[in-house]
């Protein structure tokens, strides 16, 4: 996990810190002092390195001087997903840009949703892009990567989901959709349509009215639009 | 103008197409033939260049091999912004990177609003990650780029507009806030606060309620959540 902002709410979290990497730069900023010191409080070791080899672990090209060697949490998405009660889920088929990916793990922690769950073809959450593009978001919100969704959707069924399809031509206007205690939002895919054996366990598509003009929303606009709209609606905000 | 879908939408809309260059690939898939097709029937002059000059013109790493040199438009924002009548505007502050801005202009098109106006610091539409992020949407919305928004904000105010903020402490949940005939929502700056000289123009600040964690929400998927929440008020819908 690389940059000063990253590294602060990784810090913050509860996920394990193995170590934090720092070029001398760090040291010239108020808020790379205090993330330093942070850590010295929480026992998490930190080395000093040079900009030379820092360049050589960092994935951006203008690197902040600053990273953190984490773990990816075990943790089994059924013990979670499982047990009764409200839940919203948002479940991404094929969304390819960890650009999008990350902003929409950064939109679902802000709204509440309970988990993020993502297919094979999607990209990463521990990608660089992906990570930076969550502003931290990663590390308070459970993403359960990598599910096969030919399983995942009948699975997600029989445990009392609703899985609502948002596509652009979807029968039921977000605006007049209805939501039920345990609610799946399923998005993605972009230009491919959801092939049929996915298709088949989609409780309702829904839409996002055009007013103007566009063949599609971006994926991170329409699940904002589609979270914020569920989230807004409870009498709890 | 870069790419196929690009290109495609550019050559649909009324603006000047110089020329298209293309590499022979394009001539081998069903779309780049229509597509040069299309430019032959309208008098658009195109030629073909081999993959090496391609890759110097090219600004991506994946290039499709196709591009157009378009004309920018020169338009008086005021002309547009002036008269009577009901419209919205996005107002975009300090909006630096052009895959949000491109995904506003994208956003925005879709909701059918009237223009988007850019500060002097944003990102420009006409960056290329920008136009790729709007997927044609820069062709069909006007974009008024690098206004001072010392002078436009008042400006705006004496023509009858109401400039909203919207921002993480926003006194008035989106939700209750009205909305009158002509609505400039104003967006961006993510970590800065809006400067005092530009924030005594705001008539109010709005604010998308938190239902979970994090310090704020992207700005494109801000921008989409208070677009969809304006009109899908309207009875229009």
């Amino acid at each position: 996990m690389e940059g000063l902002r990253l590294c602060e709410e990784l810090v913050r979290s509860d996920f394990y810190v193995e170590q934090i990497l720092y070029c001398s730069s760090t040291l010239a900023s108020t808020r790379g002092k205090r993330l330093l010191e942070t850590c010295r409080k929480h026992n998490i070791t930190s080395a000093e390195i040079d900009a030379g080899s820092f360049k050589k672990i960092s994935s951006t090209v203008n690197a902040q001087g600053i990273a953190a060697i984490t773990r990816t949490r075990e943790m089994d998405p059924w013990r979670f997903i499982r047990p009764a009660g409200n839940r919203t889920l948002i479940a991404l088929w094929n969304v390819k840009d960890p650009g999008n990916l990350g902003t929409i793990i950064r939109s679902a922690a802000w709204f509440g949703i309970d988990a993020v769950l993502t297919s094979t073809e999607c990209a990463e959450a521990t990608n660089p892009k992906t990570a930076r593009a969550t502003m931290g978001a990663l590390f308070y919100l459970p993403v359960f990567e990598g599910l096969n969704f030919s399983e995942a959707l009948p699975a997600l069924t029989t445990m009392g989901y609703h899985i609502r399809h948002a596509e652009v031509g979807g029968e039921i206007c977000i605006k007049d959709a209805s939501f039920s205690e345990r609610n799946v939002i399923l998005l993605g895919g972009e230009t491919n349509p959801l092939p049929r054996h996915l298709a088949e366990w989609v409780a309702a598509t829904v839409r996002i009215p055009r007013f103007g003009y566009g063949d599609s929303l971006n994926v991170a606009a329409a699940a904002a639009i589609l979270m914020a709209e569920l989230k807004m609606r409870s009498p709890r905000h």
